[in-house]
Parts: structure tokens; sequence; C-alpha cells
């Protein structure tokens, strides 16, 4: 029997009792032993729940007793999540999380503490929400060389974009609909200025490069700046807009790692990545491409990944599948202004006046003045275009 | 270390060789030990291979050397390959295969063997080539009761339909052009007649739903006879033809299996999959839909794969972990004659004497007789059906 305590029970914490009693049969069958949850620390009293009699507010109860094995952190950000992630570890006890801000800021850390500790820090459900992505990479994609991820990593905003796309909609309706909808918080601003796309594609990269990249160093812009003039852009250029978080080693060996909205092409798998779901393209260099596509986010797809990295544990798989990397070094990130893309640019005037600004520029048809660029840095576009009132300028993906 | 043979040198065995080569490094680091080729065994000499030295054509030689504790099969079929499997597991070798018809002849057979004698057979390249999909199943959406699975599963057959739908080809062009390109064979039966994608879908229902299904049980309907009226009629229906292995749990608890060419709307993930891509949608009882998409087959996709499991067993990742599945049960078969769905029907004459057949059918705009159905099963559809002239019909995905 392995013993478990859940710290935090809220949406993903309430999710993992939920998905432990509804498959309770199958997951002991396939565990060969049942998983009992023991504890749950909330500070908040529910005495109404199923599981009222469980519920703790001391963390040291679960800290102390010997028979929880595993623990389940589910409490979100870097307070009580961190001392608790720590004081779990250093006392024997495998973490099992959905916290990704807590990885993408201290996963290096907590996995050396768990590996010092000779137990396992897990956190697949931090990005893609039950999607398999972390699990795939360091296991059935470990025969690669990964060169590149590119992810939609975020439901909330990928919902604002289909609407605004589909619908019609301004940045704004869409954002009051998906609030409406249960799919953005009230201060949404986690989501729409892409602090949470960032924090996930800082942990792929961590796992796919090695290293930490600090959150805080990744260029981040979100969506408050799409306009229904550049979905239309995008539409007359046979594309989609897309908040993508990319992460991708150069040639020189560094690596470049971005949030920023781009101009996807129609017939990349990513461009019919629609609603509240999430896409996450990787390149290997035996496998090629593959993309992992599925809810992001929500109570029973995260707990479901939560309770497949429990089982995990639980089934005894063996430490030495422990991941590490290295922390961070500043010589490892390549400044986002070196990366060369191809642009789809609008702007204020003429297209002829954007047309001799940039060599090779073509014309994009439609009631704009707008061009598409041959590959180029940010920089040289923005020293090119000095001189134009450019209204808005998108990196178009793999062009 | 960990030393292994290959069995059979042709496309997927020999990229085997060339992944360790050239991902050597970064193999042994990660599996915390280099990983050796030893034997390979073909009965072709190849003198000129990099590995010649170590071409063998007796397979006792592997089978008496204890230092092999890996034996990758990758003859392919169901002859000599179930020899040799056999003989490599109750020699208490490991096993890794491509071999998808096998496994889905004989996997059940096998994995009880394995276990019997404490080692693993392992079988990820089997289905979906390089993309992650057996483990992901087994490990990532453990927590999970999988009710369905819906999969492009060849890429032979999606690049001819492509062709179709794209480049506006009969089939016979694009089976030629396929040809061509080396993606079929002269002999193109097992991939145009479905009987690939069937030993796929079988496997994948075995993992999902624990017993083997027999792929001679499983009725299966290849390409040959969809026409461009037929990919024109699905672009009036905003839809795609593809050839889809469905298998899913019935309410009752039966399963239903098969493969044919069905309609899969626009909107859906599958319908953007094209070329010789393959995608795999699962859907479980709390994660929701996933799909898993990428190069289906290959020399270099299949064998990340085939070196994934290798590693996993050089990993010393816990024989607990051996899947295994009942043998097949009659009874577990539903008749895909119970199946209902929506179809589209193009039939000779009026679409009023189609209407009329076809209670609740509604018109299709277009230069056909043409009709979109309520749900109904193939033989009330035919019954309906019996005096009109259908030249086509198609089952709607989750119409």
């Amino acid at each position: 029997m392995s013993i478990i305590a859940v710290l935090g029970f809220g949406t993903v914490g309430s999710g993992v009792a939920e998905v432990l009693a509804t498959n309770g049969a199958s997951i002991a069958r396939r565990v060969h032993d049942p998983i009992e949850l023991k504890y749950i620390l909330d500070l908040r009293p529910q005495p109404e729940s199923p599981w009222a009699d469980r519920f703790v507010t001391d963390f040291s109860v679960i800290e102390r007793d010997a028979e929880v094995s595993i623990v389940v952190e589910t409490i979100g950000g870097t307070g009580a999540a961190l001392e608790f992630t720590r004081r779990a570890l250093a006392a024997g006890k495998h973490v099992v999380t959905s916290n990704k801000e807590l990885v993408a800021e201290h996963g290096g850390a907590l996995l050396a503490l768990a590996k010092e500790h000779g137990v396992r820090y897990l956190f697949e459900a931090s990005v893609g929400g039950g999607i398999p992505i972390i699990h795939p990479l360091c296991q059935c994609l470990c025969a690669n060389e990964i060169s590149r991820i590119t992810g939609i990593l975020n439901g909330t905003t990928n919902y604002i974009l289909t609407r605004m796309i589909r619908g019609g909609l301004s940045f704004e309706s869409a954002l009051r609909e998906a609030q409406e909808k249960g799919y953005a918080e009230r201060d949404p601003s986690a989501d729409v200025d892409g602090k949470d796309a960032c924090r996930k594609i800082c942990i792929l990269s961590d796992i796919c490069f090695g290293r930490q990249i600090p959150p805080d160093q990744v260029p981040t812009v979100g969506i408050r700046g799409v306009t229904a003039q550049d979905v239309a852009l995008a539409a007359a250029c046979g594309c989609q807009v897309k908040l993508l978080g990319r992460a991708f080693r150069r040639e020189d060996g560094r690596v470049s790692a971005f949030v920023e909205p781009h101009f996807v092409p129609n017939g990349d798998p990513l461009a019919g990545v629609e609603d509240v779901f999430n896409g996450i393209a990787v390149t290997g260099n035996v496998i090629g491409d593959v993309m992992f596509y599925g809810l992001g986010a929500g109570k029973l797809p995260t707990a479901s990944a939560v309770v497949a990295d429990v089982m995990d544990i639980a089934r005894g798989m063996d430490v030495r599948f422990n991941l590490c990397w290295e922390p961070a070094g500043a010589e490892l990130l390549a400044p986002v202004e070196e990366v060369a893309d191809v642009w789809c640019i609008r702007a204020e005037g003429d297209p002829e006046t954007l047309e001799k600004a940039l060599p090779g520029a073509r014309r994009i048809d439609g009631p704009w003045a707008a061009v598409r660029t041959e590959p180029m840095t940010r920089p040289a576009l923005e020293e090119a275009l000095s001189r134009c009132a450019v209204l808005g300028a998108y990196r178009v993906l793999n062009a």
C-alpha cells in the first residue's frame, strides 16, 4: 500500500482525490497495490467534503508520519509550496506536483535535493496539463538529441485567439467571454501576458537542454496587442495567430527561448490546435517532428497526470530515472535579438514605402499596407522600419 | 555495459545501429552505461557495412552468449521472428521489436513468456513508428480508463489520400507516385488494403482493453475504393477522407474494432494529419482527448523508438511494468454491424429518392445525389438503400 498526502485542496488537489476515488480499482490493479489518501493539508476546513476526516492544517503531521511515502503538492506558487516540498524531500518522501511556477523557478535545486535523499520529484502535470509530454521527452525520445520545442502552452490565450479568429471578437470581448466561461481568471495577467507559457517553455527547455533557464530571462510578449486587423492579416497570409513558446539550440550550442504571438501557417499541425487545447511540437535528430495534443488545463486532465506520476512511484520505478539539470549559466542563453525569422508586417501608409524599406519583401494582398519579409532579426527589422508607422509585426513559424 | 544483438539488418535494424552510433555519447550518459552492439544476425553478408565484423548467421551463437542481455528483433513477419523471440525470452534475454505483425498475432503469449522468464518484451516501435504511444498509454495515461482509440495508423495510405485531396490525383496515380517516392511497396496490399492499420489498431486495443484481438476478426476495408468523387463529396461536407483504425468500448463492456475509410470533419485534429504522418487520438475518462502525432514509419524514426525501449531496459526499469493481456474471448468483440454512425452517401439518380429512403437525411449541395444521414448501422443503411444505386458510403467521425 502506498500512503499519500495532498497539499492544497483547490482545483487540482481535489481532482486528484476524485481520480483516485473514480478509478481506484483499476489503479490498484495496475500498481499491484492500492494507493491511499491519508491526509489533505488545507487551511480552509471543508466539512462537506467526502474526505473531511483527512484534513489537517499542520504540515509537520505529514512530515513526521513515516507511513506517508508520497506527497502531492498542489498549493501553487513559490511560498509554502517551496518550503513543504523541501521538507518533504528532506524527510525522504517522494513529491509529485503540478506547480509550474515552482518547477520553473526552483526545479533544478529540488531535483538535486530529491537525488540527495534517494527520492523522486515528478512534475508531468506542470506542462500541458494532462498531456503526456515530460515522460515522453525523457523516456520515449531518449535516443534523440532534441533540437527544438515549439508549443501552444496556454489554453486561456488560445481560447481568446480562437474566438478572435473564428468569432470575429475583439481581444476585450474574447477575454470577457473566457472569464465568463471560467477559462480565464478575474486577474488574467498570468495568462494573457504570457507568464504561464513562459514558465512552461522554461521547464521544457531545462529538460531538453540540461540547464535551468530563469523565467525572468526569457523575453515574453503576451496577446494584449493582438488586434482584429492582425487576425485578418494572418488569414490573408494563410496563417493563424498563436501564442507560442519556443526554445531551440543554435548551431553554436547556445539556446534561444522566448514567448510571443506568431503567425502559424495553416499546414502546420500547431495551426489546428484550437480553443482551450494545447499542442507541443518537438524535433529530435532521429525522430524528426512529433506533436502532443490535448487539454492543457482543467481539474481532471491535470489530476490525471499527477496520479500517473504517483503510480509511477508506487510501482517502484527506479530512482536512476531521476531527471536533473544544472544551474543556469548566463552564457547558455542567446538573446532573442539574434533570432531571424520571416515576418509579416502591417503598417500605416502605402505598401511601397514598406517594400522599399525591406529588401526582398513581398506585398500581401488586402486592405492594408502589409509585406512579408525575408528572414531577419527584430533589431534589423526595427532599423529598416524606423521611418514607418508599424501597426503589427509577427514572426512566421517555420517559414 | 548492456550488450545487445540485432536480428535482421534491413531498414529498421540498420537504423538501430545508426542511432546507437550517432547518439552513442548522449545515450551512454543517459543510461549511465554504454550500449554495445555485439551481433547482427542476417543471412545476407554485408561486407561493406561498418559493422561487418559483427555479422553472424546462426541464432544459437546469440542465444548461448550470456553476455547478450537484450535482443532487438527487426526481422518482421511471424516465421523466424517468432521462433527467435521465443528462444531469446526463454534464454532470459529481454526482447525489443518493431514487428507489428508478430505483436498483433502473438503479443499476449510472448508477454506471458517474458513474464515467466523475468524479462521484458517491448514494442513501442510497432505502432506509430517513432511516435510515443504505447508508453504514454501504459504509463502517462495509467490513471485513466481508456474508452476509445482512433488512429491514422498507416503513412502510405495517408500519403495517397493526401495527394488525392490536395493534388486531385486518382487513386492509381497517387499510388504510383507513392511507389516512386519509396513510400509504398511494389506490392502495396498490406498498406492499401488496410492490413497494416488493422494490426496496429489490434495492438492498441489489446493494451487498452486487456484482451488479445485477433487481426483476422477485425473488419478491414482499405482505400482502393476511394474515388475522386468521394474526395470532392468529403470537401463539400467540410471533411477529409482518412483511413481510420477505430477501437472503443461499448456501454455493454464489449469492444468494437474495425478499419475503414471515414470522413473526418475539418475541426478534428485528425483531419490535419497529412502526407506520411500518423495521428492517434485517445479518449480517457479523466484526461478527455489527447492526440499523438508524428512520422509513423521510416528508418530513423522507427529506430528511435526501438532504441528508447533498449534504453528503458538498460536503465533497469522494473519488470513489474510488464504489460500483459489475456487471450482472445469471442464474447469481447461486438460486430461492426452494430456500430451506428452518421453517414455521407453518394448515389446515382436524384437526391429525393435518397432522402425518402433515409428518414431525417439532409441533402448535400454539389453535383451529386448525396445526403447526410442520422446515426445508423450499416445493415440498416443497406436495407434502406436496397433500391438505390449507391456509389459511396462513408462514416463521419464523431458527427
